[in-house]
């Protein structure tokens, strides 16, 4: 990790942070701009956002870096986290084996950008996306972004739109990309104990490097600014569209559905959970209301 | 398993099926008397039961045994599981280490009850109880009790009934297993990533063989017995006291840190789940409505 280029670091992590603002913005002005359905009476609401520093007993300065959370709870978005991150230290050596490249130091830096939106209307879906940066005697990008309608026979034009931008973005890179994230994406997304798949997918990656570092982060970047293009767009699509209580009790019960994923099978979450990550960072991606009936 | 006695097996699974049925009898007899809450205008709600199947590929009858949920959603309990089931099968060959006794042939069979209650009233204590006997080249039992108040400290007379009750079946079968098995709860049932407790603890037993089978039973029907006599006395102290809406959100709040214990943390959850075991009866310890704010 020591002699991995630090305006590479700079750049990553100067990177994900422009990308919070950019879609925090939008994301409020989705907020400014309901006009539809019973909520529309309530204000528009603001990100909130709260730092976290992160405590590293293995490093002589006992500081680890640290993060911004940053949460919405309005009358688009039930609730939405966004959180930007960039820590340091070391890995415990029962963790140094599962990590590339740390088995030797466990020293590793990992910076990234990650974001639940849990909305109010169940005719708007849900989505997850997600990228990081991270070094530890090797360097690689991953993340993703997968969309998940309540109604999944009700958003195929939704669903097709957001594929498509997405392999707009791998397109640019590598004639392979799309395929590849995109199965990477149903494989991992999947709720074995349910027989079902999360939502209607979208793409998944990890330990991306090809030797080119400037790609690989360009491509990165590609995925933050397909994910911006289409999610607001599919927002405004139905936002303004009213509902039944009937369609808000499916929207609750799928959020179990959620939920089960996140702490049974996300290796972000418990990994996250189990190594002594920011728990409130962590598990801000639980919905605001579940049933399970 | 094949030399062990087919009466043992009947002696257990016959207790287990009685258990439950005294257990819901007098869970309806609370529905029946609630008197006070807004609640009280709700009709008493009776338990239903769904019997279940297990498949299992691996046995020449392609029959794995099963088993019988039964819910109540009432009006003092929002939502209460009970569930026996009696299995056996094969374990698959990932799995047979993890088991005492079941390296050899994977044989297994494993009976038991194991009960959830998520309560309206945030001034009454949710519950766990769960007892089971497993026989594989090996045989044992195990299971406990625990609770759970949302106001630990307005329920400290409750804890101490509860953990009384429990010590007196304990103390009456070997004079250590009541502090070695608090203290086996109390290290179970924690969740490391919230620095908190489940709740204010119980009894957690496992593997319990002493050589002498009716002692061990015995216990085991001690334990229930203990659960019965307690239980439905705490809920009955406070099912009559009116709440608040402050209170009812801590409730659905603190639910949701039982999700996170049952999904990331309990054994028996992650097991069945990825081992192909009912999914809805699992998760019928899943809370009725919970909200992560």
């Amino acid at each position: 990790m020591s002699d991995y280029p630090i305006d590479h670091k700079d750049q990553a992590a100067t990177w994900f942070v422009t990308l919070r603002d950019r879609i925090c913005a939008a994301f409020e002005q989705l907020e400014d701009d309901l006009a539809g359905t019973e909520h529309a009476a309530l204000p528009a609401s603001r990100f909130e956002r709260q730092e976290w520093h992160r405590p590293d007993e293995n490093s002589e300065s006992g500081y680890g870096g640290g993060g911004v959370m940053s949460v919405l709870r309005g009358r688009v978005f039930e609730k939405v986290g966004v959180n930007v991150s960039t820590v340091h230290g070391t890995f415990s050596p029962e963790f140094r084996k599962q990590i590339p490249g740390a088995a030797d130091t466990g020293h590793f830096w990992a910076s990234g950008i990650s974001l639940v939106a849990h909305m109010r209307s169940p005719l708007v879906p849900a989505v997850h996306m997600n990228t990081r940066h991270i070094a530890t005697s090797h360097a690689w990008f991953g993340g993703g972004a997968d969309l998940t309608p309540m109604y999944p026979e009700l958003h195929e034009q939704d669903a097709s739109d957001f594929h498509a931008a997405l392999r707009g973005a791998c397109d640019r890179f590598d004639a392979d990309y799309y395929q590849r994230f995109k199965k990477w994406c149903d494989d991992y997304f999947y709720l074995p104990h349910r027989k079902e798949p999360r939502g209607v997918g979208g793409i998944f990656f990890d330990t991306l490097n090809t030797g080119d570092w400037a790609k690989d982060f360009g491509f990165t970047q590609a995925v933050g600014e397909a994910f911006l293009a289409i999610y607001p767009e599919i927002v405004r699509r139905h936002m303004n569209k009213s509902w039944t209580p009937e369609q808000r009790r499916h929207q609750l019960i799928r959020r179990g559905r959620y939920v089960e994923f996140n702490l049974l099978y996300d290796r972000g979450t418990t990994f996250g959970l189990k190594t002594g990550g920011n728990t409130d960072a962590i598990l801000m991606s639980m919905p605001p209301e579940v049933i399970w009936p």
